[in-house]
């Protein structure tokens, strides 16, 4: 397991830098803030969910690297842009400075731009795939992280502040501000793989239960977790008047929750047998992160 | 001329409204913010010259207008998140309100980043076009619209101000912030009409000249135009000691510089013979330009 994430992390790490090296930025400051907020210690989940997605379905995942790194291109920029002042004015994330505090507003905003959009230009010249399939996994990616996935998310999100929302709402804001992302990375990794319709479901069902596990472990870890493991202070929902998981349970039924979630998303894999094992640890740990 | 013009900026308005009913966000208020801006009464230049650079190389332009619309989408969200407070703090365009000053700046970033997302959603999910012909005009617009292009000409602009830049210094930037998505759409438009390489080369001169004369009368219309025409104060670029051509240059010496691109664009059609009338009119209208 150990062995098989740090392979994963290291090869996009390597291509992340190659990609960035060949698309060089017209402009060095631009180019700095892309990178910084790029290397800024991300755990690469989408990525590697992605990869792992096409090993389950029995393809090499290795291959479809590039496409992986987009995913982590579009993750970041989505973090740079949910830290700026006018959104949730973060000055630190992962134990770093935040973008704009280091670069400044208006160059966080269009380090973010850049990268969204970069993402775009790595899949579309990706060479060696069927131009259909490609065109499909564009078309599942963009998606989610448009207006009806993560950035509607965000737009729930940001009109949820200092408003007490239901269970369910809050269910459908996390649903597409982070579950939508996690569902095309795994799905894009299925697709790219050649995965049936029927595995598809099974990886779109496990998705789904990840995102909502990882969501919940999210909340859990603002209330118990550890600043310097996190590497931003905890209580950061509660002072934003944040609904969560958490706040609308209590932290023992949203512990509860998540293990029911985790225990789904391991049933999802069942289909692929020992094939899954990654997927199946991966999901497993999230109730024992600790950032 | 103006028949054929009304008739493609009815097609696109039309299409824009079918597109943004069909892809509608999780949220009301970002799908309203969206609109605002894409219905803000935009001239739709790159969107017209993607389907007539089609139209010129003997295809129907018309077929390819939601790749068009698309265009449009990229072209305003760059807008709203270059009149960002954090950016250059515009309060009007086109004679309205800004984005942000009616929906705030977080809503306004999201619709920015809702719109360029939205771009490739539409563009890959294009059916009826050989997916690799697709896949090009995705990394097209894609590299015109990134850190290579638009968003890293917008990052040398944010740097260049209150700073004395040089003529050359200034063309670089303009043909990265503007010049590019002109060059992508009409490189578009003749990639899907299937235009030779000779052919793509002479729609490529073209549009690198129209951007050059469209950012020269640009700048002189914010120093001599009409405050209601333009729907924006003039004198904002002497405002922001911004470098111009108008600055760098004088008057008389953009206006000359803007007929000498216009006249390049011009010839740059010859192979097309009256198939391009459209485009040659188009160029010579900038020096005539009133917004």
């Amino acid at each position: 397991m150990n062995e098989y994430m740090k392979h994963k992390v290291d090869l996009i790490n390597k291509t992340l830098l190659e990609l960035y090296s060949k698309d060089t930025a017209l402009n060095m400051i631009l180019a700095q803030a892309m990178n910084y907020s790029l290397t800024a210690g991300g755990k690469r989940l989408r990525p590697v969910m992605l990869m792992a997605a096409a090993d389950t379905v029995g393809a090499d995942g290795d291959k479809y690297v590039r496409i992986a790194c987009a995913l982590e291109m579009i993750h970041t920029y989505s973090l740079i842009h949910d830290d700026l002042p006018a959104m949730d004015n973060d000055d630190y994330r992962r134990g770093k400075l935040t973008n704009h505090k280091v670069y400044g507003d208006a160059m966080a905003i269009l380090a973010g731009d850049a990268l969204l959009t970069m993402a775009f230009e790595v899949i579309s010249s990706e060479a060696g795939i069927d131009p259909a399939v490609l065109l499909r996994v564009l078309w599942e990616i963009s998606h989610a992280a448009g207006p009806e996935g993560m950035v509607g998310g965000q737009a729930l999100d940001l009109l949820a502040e200092n408003k007490q929302i239901t269970l369910s709402e809050l269910r459908q804001l996390h649903s597409a501000k982070t579950g939508a992302l996690f569902c095309a990375s795994v799905r894009a990794g299925g697709i790219l793989a050649g995965a049936t319709s029927s595995e598809l479901a099974a990886l779109t069902d496990y998705a789904r239960e990840f995102g909502l596990a990882f969501q919940i472990t999210d909340d859990i870890l603002d209330v118990i977790g550890d600043d310097k493991k996190i590497g931003k202070p905890v209580g950061s929902d509660e002072k934003n008047h944040k609904s969560t998981y958490v706040s609308l349970l209590s932290l023992d039924e949203a512990k509860h929750l998540a293990e029911q979630s985790i225990a789904n998303a391991v049933s999802a894999l069942a289909p692929f047998g020992a094939k899954a094992e990654f997927l199946s640890v991966l999901v497993k740990k999230l109730l024992a992160r600790q950032n």
